[in-house]
């Protein structure tokens, strides 16, 4: 009953994923580990209650190794598709981080790869669609409880951003999440995307453009305006409501506590993505190592991360022009 | 159309009553004014706004004067007996600011000289049943909405008290709100009372009991308690809810607005009565002024002042014996 | 110390208006009134409660009577300007319901009227300045609680609209309290607009575009998105969020009471604007009673009259191109 | 790294425990069931995805088997006494459910046994401990940011109760994990309790004394009141507020969405206690098996689970007398 899993990439998101599978989880245990730094993928292997796992010179070796049932892709992005091929190849289920690949024809090559293995294996790591906030927010929709839908209002704030982040981080790094959110609430595909630029911020330098508003359009015409602001200094908020004919629902801003205190009825905003989607991502793995002793794919799949690459770089070709931009995207095959 | 008040009784109170007559609410004026410091009424008649307006030595003076039509009595409380039964003796509404008056015999006796004129005149400062929250309450109440009535919690807490306050003011004085509003939303009389004593603040003399929990029971058995907190530092903070067999309706929290800043989600506490209850008071005496010119009284009348203070009676015995004491009331006339 | 007013217009918002200055505000009289449908006028004498008030058979007649020392413009839009360039004529202060008139060059007219008179007579009825739920945005705003103001973000949604509603009217009559109130929050002006236009509600007509997604810049930058929706059905839901460099502030959503009832946590949204803004109105035309009394002006002026159609007008022009459009406005004189 | 469980009893909440150690928590196996009724042992064993799991037809067999690393309790209550008593004879860590026993010497032989073997393994099933809530709570008490605490309102409200539903197990059954958590909370014995009876729901019968209100107290005398109400209708709803000499904390009432509709703004309340409290027995449960991993106990002790029967004895007392009851308690040994 327990998958042995294992992972490539040792950095912070895998080493989160190595103490989940092996101290948070339920059927799984990490048998290989490797990172670029293997010094690094060593010092994890030691410290992370792993017991057992070897460390691997190479990702290629912790996926051919007979030893190992399933992957943990969570390398830097450039870095996916290479993984990503080598497991299907090997025809074992393999976990990606989002994005699935930086580039449309990476996307498409894992596509292409799967399909003609014939099988599903492969799942992104979109783990907001496994946040009890989202999901009771498509159950509300697919009741019928607001009607049709019409538009969505999102926002996506952080407390602060490395100077490194660039004016499209926010769009591939950030945003790419509400775009495959908006995909998977509305069941349809994005076929539009315009990037506005309110006031930048005084607290970032001039080259980023920050905060964006990002507007995208589905199929059948829903509207879904982003907000994505980096550096909001106040915390980590994220905010969605759905928009139908009849009514709206949008995700509750409960807090565990509520203080008062100084003329104050105080409640908390969460201070990062871990506090906010902890438990999404130990809902997301799980249902994986799940999917995996089943036998049967579930979750974002390859599809659904090329789509959301698409999307995406409609979004870059739209802050660059200042116009809207179509998405280019093929027809999605029967397979998916 | 406009009603010619006299107010008696010129501090706090009395000047606030004065402006709301003369400068918020529509159809009365303040034609007389008197004050035990006649130098007192003197500056109040001159600032407020209200030209013309006579100050007179005495409230009786006042209340005689053929010009004025209905009184305002805005005194300390043991002078409130004498001016509304000299109001009632010349036949002229009165509106008299909470306690009707301090004890079970003074109230008794206003009560015996508006039966004996034959005509409601009375109308008692309780002025939270002109709020907005409570009236909701109420309607949701008689509505069905929770089922049948079967327990009240509430919260009475003020950001601080006066060295002056002793244990029984935090009945005589501010319990008496929760009090005369348990007979009004229940429709019915409370039976029983005790009083138990939480953990002292150390924030106050060791004299003092404070906090206070008062248990009410009503005549058909309602358990009403009331946590009386009157130097609790955060804000003035006023909290019911009313549990019904099937659901329960409470006082909303919300504030006018939210603010995100530092981690937190905040809304504002009253820093004040003032601030939580203006809109009942001007609520409270436009009604008054209305009745007064549509010759009908409305309103919490003399039983009701004579009621809380029989209840209160109970609350101060217990607060004394420790043990649970009845109320002491006679069978209410079907005069009122 | 009582105002003398004259009200041109008794349709639903002058009657209102009527009953607002007779029964419910301190220190106003209607003196006059008139109605181009002259037997409703004598109807809402009658009825509300405003003895002695002459109904004349022109507005005109009212503004000129020597009996009218103030006047409130309640008639269809396409009349407001004949009446307020007359009360400038008659040098009487005006408080005229929105828009100030329809189309840029009246409004224009009217300042340039106002401007060659020598004094401010006209306030323009923009309510929501009033609300204290706005007031307090933007006293956290100036106050500096959540730095830099970078974006906005409004909803504007009504229960239901008559069928006669246009496309156009989601613009002139709806989003133009976003349009001044972004002005007000900002303390600046708007320089573009861009209307998008997401999937239409079934529940209307074809022809009808609702809901609309507003998005308005102002000259600093800021960025103002305004969805109208004017039929979601489920109630009338104003939201208004100041995102600034280090937080945000919100108009509140309280509820007077919260229901418990059948596994839901029930608050309440108001049924129409009504419901939502009446105190806002009252507050509104308390202040300008009070700035008649007092001889000098305060509120939303002719300028900001003019500048809202102004800012509308853009829309208007991008609802039918599809395209950004810029706002064409003459520089404000000093006189403002 | 593994621990092997025995778990005795197979009733709703053995086999809740069953799933959540065999498909939800890391590092834990059940290898061994029991239960009076053997066959449904078999059957919980075939369907729950414990393959492997031995079935036993005595409870004592499970916990003398040395493949059994720690124990499971969740036996009805009469039988928890004769089960920990083994466990500790076999010195294996073992897990009961609340109550630890009906009896308050039940509970003493039960904590003198453990003193004997010198050793802590026993840990009570109170999960309450572990809801983030609760720990929000306790954290900012111990933090200081209410002050000194003074009082405690609590609600514990469940939609229906069956029929078997006693006077007693108001207190017994719900009560007793507020009587825990007070303890808990407030870091000191409570020394005494009243029961007082509010006004009875029609919706039960007339022996079933429901709701209750309890008033219990602490050493230092903070006073906990506890409202009971097994049959509120409208949903499981548990409310915790302590007051503090500057502050209060409260339990957050939020949901993961809101909904507009039908003039409602509407939060979810949790349908029962398996909602609002699954996350507390997955942290609780995976606590329990670290420590067991760690060779450390951990969590409520058999001490607390004397002292919340020894207060639930005092209600009981209390509940027939009509009187307060003083808590009967010895005093506790270093042990704990």
């Amino acid at each position: 009953m327990t998958v042995r899993v294992g992972v490539i990439g040792a950095g912070n998101i895998g080493q989160d994923h190595i103490r989940r599978l092996s101290r948070v989880l339920s059927g799984s245990r990490v048998v290989a580990i490797s990172d670029v730094d293997t010094a690094r993928a060593e010092q994890v292997a030691a410290r992370l209650f792993t017991p057992g796992a070897r460390v691997h010179r190479s990702g290629h070796d912790v996926i051919a190794h007979d030893d190992v049932e399933a992957i943990v892709v969570a390398t830097w992005a450039p870095a996916h598709e290479e993984f990503v091929l080598a497991a299907i190849e090997h025809n074992k289920p393999v976990f990606c981080e989002k994005p699935l690949a930086p580039t449309i024809d990476a996307c498409k090559r894992i596509v292409a790869a799967e399909m003609a293995g014939g099988r599903r294996l492969v799942q992104v790591g979109f783990m907001r669609r496994y946040d009890s906030g989202y999901r009771a927010m498509k159950v509300a929709l697919v009741a019928g409880v607001i009607g049709a839908p019409l538009m969505v209002h999102n926002a996506h704030r952080g407390p602060s951003a490395p100077t490194t982040t660039t004016s499209d981080m926010l769009i591939t790094d950030s945003a790419i999440h509400e775009i495959d959110l908006m995909r998977w609430l509305l069941d349809e595909e994005l076929v539009a995307a315009t990037v506005l630029r309110p006031r930048r911020s005084s607290r970032n330098s001039a080259e980023l453009l920050n905060p964006q508003l990002l507007v995208l359009e589905s199929a059948s015409g829903v509207m879904a305006d982003v907000e994505v602001f980096v550096n909001c200094d106040y915390g980590y908020d994220i905010r969605c409501e759905l928009v139908g004919e009849v009514g709206t629902v949008s995700l509750g801003e409960g807090s565990d506590v509520v203080v008062r205190s100084a003329g104050q009825r105080i409640g908390r905003v969460p201070s990062d993505w871990i506090e906010r989607f902890e438990r999404a991502y130990d809902v997301e793995v799980q249902a994986w190592i799940d999917s995996v002793a089943a036998g049967e794919a579930s979750g974002p799949n390859a599809w659904d991360g090329y789509a959301a690459t698409a999307v995406a770089a409609a979004c870059l070709e739209s802050l660059e022009s200042g116009q809207r931009a179509p998405v280019q995207m093929d027809a999605r095959p029967s397979f998916y």
